[in-house]
């Protein structure tokens, strides 16, 4: 890999897309971007065993190899990186990337191993495959302030992308854990798009108090009784501290257990004052 | 920098020698590995605040920008790469290399953050300067097997050259932090490497008792009134792991306080069972 890199960026620059596989439509919308601006697009499926915790869904995290290579063939990608994960890690691995701070909430806060595990495979995946430009999907909000304050503080030569959240018809936010959904829970997926914009327009009506907004929108995802809220928050949208009034930016964030999936979504509401 | 550093991959390889300044032959001899075998040769100095803990000595580290200058050019360095802390640490920085394991015991109990500073600062510097080689002196063995870790865990593609302690006539290992010694002290400071030595014969002799040889090489030490043991140890030469019997390859480390200069050193013994 590091040859291909090595080769392909005598003639032009390296986009790297960092994945888990089973690809959807968000994973595409990456590798469109980075076949679109760069010499050599690179798409990378690794599913991370340090960025999940005791009891978390590493085993059953759902696979299909020979799907995803045809499927980024056919958005021209040039190298699919899937090492094994003997590959990745020494036996005895010890060296770990942690960002304060900015994974402290949130996410972090019910997975706490998740976003050392994430900027430690990702550090390595841009010394292994020295892109100019990385492409991250804002679903995983967190991941790429993380992955963006990493590579400040560490300067790394990157510009991580952010690309929009792809959606289903009905809302829901593309994840290859949609796929662990019955019938019945995928029909109550919806339920965290709608709370989210119900609470960005009481913020557009004049709401200022972070609070309230956050249990407006607890209170709207526990409506639907197939839902079990992990967390509901309103945090600065670049610092992800939270805000007791919103000001400039607010990134309003959701983690929300339905059957064995654990979904999260965000959105993001801008305002004047 | 980075462009600097690019101009020069186009031309050859890129040594870097990272450094806190204030020279002495130790620096020297890393500069002059660094000249003989890169084509672009990079002497950073930086006294790194993230390594130094509360009540250690980051203020009065000794300091002579125009000297080391002076000393540098003489041995035909090409860059000398002298970033301001602002420069080089974000006032909001988060990101933190750790190594665990190898940084546990020895100077890493002592000094809890210490290490966790130089995993990150020589981080940053391979990613600003991108060198293909990097020159540690083996003075501070603990960093050179820290930074060897770091290099392989987060593939970073780079060689550590690991280069001898340089030593006063009378065997004290050369230090910035010498300079902080009085007369008196001065002339107690060979008690470390007289005491590895005596250790070390100790082996040779046949001695395999781990336990026996560090305490051998503790009582060594205190028979120099001036000094005080932070630590006198026998571990595995790979690991550090603390050993009970002397197998292929111990290191007898230690570290020693004489005024108010804290001084280290060290002795990598191979025995042939």
């Amino acid at each position: 890999m590091r040859a291909e890199a090595a080769a392909g960026r005598a003639g032009g620059i390296v986009g790297l897309v960092p994945t888990m596989g089973f690809f959807h439509e968000g994973h595409l919308s990456l590798m469109r971007a980075a076949r679109a601006e760069c010499g050599l697009a690179v798409v990378s499926l690794f599913v991370n065993p340090t960025q999940f915790g005791p009891g978390e869904d590493l085993a059953a995290y759902p696979k299909d190899f020979d799907r995803d290579c045809a499927l980024a063939a056919a958005e021209g990608i040039d190298i699919m990186f899937a090492p094994e994960p003997g590959e990745v890690y020494a036996s005895d691995h010890a060296t770990f990337v942690n960002v304060e701070r900015i994974t402290a909430g949130l996410c972090g806060a019910s997975r706490p191993v998740h976003f050392r595990g994430v900027a430690t495979v990702v550090a390595k995946l841009f010394n292994i495959c020295r892109p100019r430009r990385a492409y991250f999907g804002l679903k995983d909000y967190q991941q790429a302030r993380a992955i963006e304050t990493m590579i400040r503080d560490l300067n790394f030569d990157v510009d991580l992308v952010r690309c929009p959240i792809v959606r289903e018809p009905d809302g829901v936010a593309m994840s290859s854990r949609n796929t662990y959904l019955s019938p019945e829970e995928r029909r109550a997926a919806p339920v965290l798009r709608r709370s989210l914009v119900a609470a960005g327009q009481g913020i557009e009506r004049g709401e200022r108090d972070a609070g309230a907004v956050a249990r407006q929108l607890c209170h709207a995802i526990e409506t639907e009784p197939l839902a079990r809220v992990d967390y509901a928050e309103v945090v600065d949208a670049d610092s992800l501290a939270p805000l007791t009034r919103i000001g400039r930016a607010a990134l309003l964030a959701v983690a929300v257990q339905i059957g064995r999936a654990r979904l999260i979504d965000n959105l993001v509401v801008e305002t004047a004052s």
